[in-house]
């Protein structure tokens, strides 16, 4: 269950009012990689989490730390977008210049949310559930939250250059900050259950089902060879089991396929 | 440019059909964390790769050797549904058994596809573009290749375990092999970068720009302190540069939302 | 079964060309509440109407309508595209105001469907039947016309804001007196069925089978209580059985969720 | 910013696993109508309110709730999958009778997520941030919501009647009653609204700008009239504005549509 | 503008309800290939037709037509499930082979659309507008319309192929009759476009400006040579321009990219 | 299986940057009928190809082409985004009018990809495996494939006129020339099967099934009759079975629907 505090977890207070920036900054909101991504992904790992008490308690203490990470943003948006745009029925805007920066404005902000902020990306694609991933298998999930909070980290730092509006400046370098915290966060989850389990997910699985005379092979497939120069063509591997394998002229070790005429009922095209 | 070879990359002869496991396995064709997935994912992040020559033809190479994955499976859906399902025009299938076990079958592999794998998950959702990175950041992209493999040889793992077939088993102990040595080859570049670059995406961000009073400490936003006992809740920090902070009641920073009334011509409701 | 007229419901005719501005009347075609949305809905909720026929008939005849509302400005698009660009093989466009314009202008109006209407909204998102609801149950489903009649007209009064044309002017505002008339229409339509079956969806549940402890309990779930100054925290329910309770302090009232370990096979993280 | 209580809103607990229900259950969860659109409607109309106080904080305390609401459903299906499907390594089901029931679990719940609920509804369609809409009318959302509430009581009714487990049972009528609530709750609130405001959404668009003519006639697209019997075709209109026109024949008031022909660099089909 | 006429174009009546059929009699009504995406295409086809009258009123008739069979379609998925499921608050269907059935309806069907017809395809993907096309130029929207009707045609073979039910064969037969009709229609209407404009679209685009070196060559790039023995590979070309030219071994003809370091403030990896 | 050759496939190199050119190339990359489109489903064509050995070898030849294809516009697109934007930290682009022409570009190919190609189209709308189609069916699958490049080409070369780049120009031109041949291709893959299977697709299904009397009836469902000047109105039907009837005033030829009231426990609206 949860409460809701009236105040916002940080500043979210823009200079000025900047209806293109508003469209841009909608990326680390409702994008790939924004934090409805997280916020949603975190509560499902904890949701469903059967590992020990600890996980379940960190992975929803940092989903509930993002659902205020949303309201931020989206509060930011908000007035980013106050007064835009600057057309109305007695005078239509028809200086071209106010035409040209309004059209790097995103009109479902004016025509759809009334100048609110949207659970959609920076071009206005909506927010999907196929985002996210909870697998049950914590060390699989937690390099997935390692990666959103690198991406995450990577897209609200190009934000930052984006602009120069102090307010929003202010705000997104608590947010880079935070995401410093959790990709250490992640690094560190992750290194406690490699210890226990070992690196390859999922550990649980036995290797002697698996085909492994590849298991440990890279192979080149493409003419030259630049790619053998690379900690993953040589040396121990990193899950400790081998050495690292470089393949020159990998070849095919399975059939040429000849697949069967389909049954008449079906009506394809039959040889 | 690419040439086609005409042999499979390994195996992908199923002992018998089984419409209805043919389903289940698009969940690793087209899924989201199918081989469609990283066969794009690769593909993008190799041809707008800025960096080294040798990362932009390692991560060709293994692109290359995805799209041979997503054809072995293809191959081995297409035998899977060989002559299902069994009714005709003559003698439509009566037998209440058979009927049951028709009903797990996805009926596009029949009424769409004509007995064919589809670009589709185990469900019939269509893949989408929106389950790829390219982000420019190699660091970052890694760590997306690091959790799309973990996650994929999970699921190839629990497909495993759902099936008997030797000659599924047999495709599928090769893909086993091979996400073996693929997280191990994303785990060896990681490393190669972070040892240059340190372990924050993006490490070019001067970090006297971020809030740097919360860049290590981790909030407990609920009642309980279960979450105080991992790695990430005290000791050092993982990029070297400070040591966790727990904060048991974290505090709202910012202001109480209030925002102004948007303007007459949005017609939205003000206070 | 249809018949088509060759004449439009009601004019259709632009001043002007202007493509920045087609791209968002594509809002009121293909987007969530556009007349696509309408059109389907309805159609969909007459042919599955198992009530009264004067329902069926009344729906239907509503749908109809639309699809002559989705005509009307899918014509109107197409003559706000009429030659734009201007760029061609001889002389490409080289002004910067005519490109900056033009930035604003949807490009798959042009490089997609040729200067026409497309079944999109005005970011470009294609229409999806996730839009539309038909659920059987009437009244639910005319509490969903009527939103859709409500946040269409508020849309379609934003883009007469937006625009100064008379030609656009004068279709628009036939949109937005046919939205005042269906706004009545389902209301009617409402307080009729709300008279015969009561206010709460579906009147033919059993309430005896609900937890009626809560159900006329209005739950504060943040500090402060301005929550507790409108209509629904105190007096008459609308469905006439009881009054608003205002709960200040919400308590769970459930378990502390402990899931068991997932089996072998399942590959998850256990305790 | 947001708190969380370790324990359930209310009791989550199946008297057994059963992962065909789990299935049908995700309809509730991440649904067109299920809460988590709820959820992220309530928040999003909340964090983006203009109006007064009162009604942002009224918005937020039941997007509070709505959070824990997922949270119950979550809890349950991750329950009710507890040890299926029951596949292993050594011992493949081979049991048709296992076999067709488990064909009607959803293959991604052990695939995908490893036995956990997910952000999708019952067929495994992800929730899209498209089912929601805050548009800065606050009677126009709040008809949003009466519908949502009502779409959403139906389902968990419906659902209730497929199951006789006394557990799931008991949740569900706890869900049922807060519809019941919420019915009540958006009905006051916007009884409160319509009587500052009046009965159409927008109110403060000028109808003298709207075609007057055709504001309140019930136009019948059809050979028959049964039509014409019920309370929109006849009698005073809801916004107390007029009586309702019954037009028996309507006729095309437009032009018949002339295209011009496209310019040569497009390429299209000209005359 | 249109007009609804009661009855259906032709008989929709199964003998008895099939809610299992239903499920997949959902293709052909708002599948990629069903009722809908013709219905869609064929209206903004004729509502953007810049060509000559005949053409926009052919068009507009047939996509009338295509109204009715959706109709026709949804009449008849509503039929057939009538009744289902058997399940009710007293008497929980125990009987496990009723459960299998079930197991292979579609649960949407009773909890969402309350034993209705949905404007989605037979596993539950909604219809979206990105299945339909009018690109402005005919003869390539005609092709597109053959297309259609071609994989249209075929899904309702195979559907009637897995019913015995004469009742939905006898509405089949119809739909299958009027598919060949209008692959004999448009054939009819690419012969006539062909006649005047050519047989490669854009006939329009100067082929001087395309590299003609490679206009009418088959390129084989895997090492067998099977595809030389097609009518692709030599003789006369279909616009009969040319005769076409089998490339044995293609060579890439262009640059091995090399790609500039990014932009410091893009955070990329560089060299 | 696939080998990967560092060269492309044809010159890739544009003459300057231009970022709001590289948004639009993206809709022949991803778009509905971009290069991704025809690779994917050109490679599930002769994948699932149950037919003579020649036809799946052309169809993965061409397909593994169209690999190239893509190669090559995601390398254009890379170098047409060299150095855009040009904002940074210490210096916000503060020129109006570089903004106004920024406002054109798409915001994620630098927030989201870093100067990056995509894998969506020209508004950022992501690939999805719902744009191609592998039927079984050969006949049906050349005509969607010979749509595709003609819906292709038609797209190249507008794009071709947007833009007086000359490198942009000479890929393009490389570009149109194959789809010149890949329409040349597919015409003649259709002559050869019509020849041998007929015309009507699927030849396959006994004809006497289907309702015979309107198999070759144009059906007039408007008021005019110039719909009945074409050759798809009179003479020879194209599969020389029959001529074509225009029939002046169709007539329904169905029931009037009445649906059966629908059970208690689906709490719909009954009469």
């Amino acid at each position: 269950m949860f409460y809701h505090v009236k105040e916002l977890q940080y500043n979210a207070k823009p200079s000025q009012p900047d209806p293109v920036y508003a469209k841009k900054l909608q990326e680390i909101l409702g994008g790939q990689y924004g934090e409805m991504s997280v916020m949603m992904q975190y509560l499902f790992q904890g949701w469903n989490c059967r590992a020990e008490g600890k996980y379940r308690d960190m992975i929803l203490d940092i989903a509930t730390e993002e659902i205020a990470h949303v309201e931020m943003i989206a509060t930011m948006i908000a007035q980013l977008l106050d007064g835009a745009p600057a057309h109305d029925q007695e005078q239509g805007a028809k200086d071209p210049a106010v035409e040209a920066v309004l059209g790097g404005m995103n009109p479902q902000q004016a025509i759809v949310s009334g100048l609110g902020a949207q659970p959609n990306d920076s071009i206005g694609y909506p927010w999907t559930a196929r985002y996210t991933i909870a697998s049950g298998n914590l060390l699989a999930d937690f390099r997935a939250n390692l990666n959103a909070e690198s991406q995450g980290r990577l897209q609200v730092c190009r934000l930052y250059e984006m602009t120069t509006d102090p307010g929003v400046r202010d705000m997104l370098s608590f947010l880079i900050a935070r995401d410093t915290m959790h990709q250490n966060q992640w690094m560190a989850a992750i290194e406690e259950l490699e210890e226990t389990q070992g690196a390859v997910v999922p550990s649980t699985f036995n290797q002697k089902y698996e085909k492994q005379e590849v298991s440990y092979s890279f192979m080149n497939f493409s003419e030259g060879e630049d790619s053998s120069t690379g900690k993953w063509a040589y040396g121990p591997t990193l899950d400790g089991q081998a050495n690292f394998e470089y393949v020159q002229n990998p070849k095919a070790m399975g059939q040429k396929p000849d697949l069967q005429p389909g049954p008449r009922y079906i009506h394809g095209t039959s040889p």
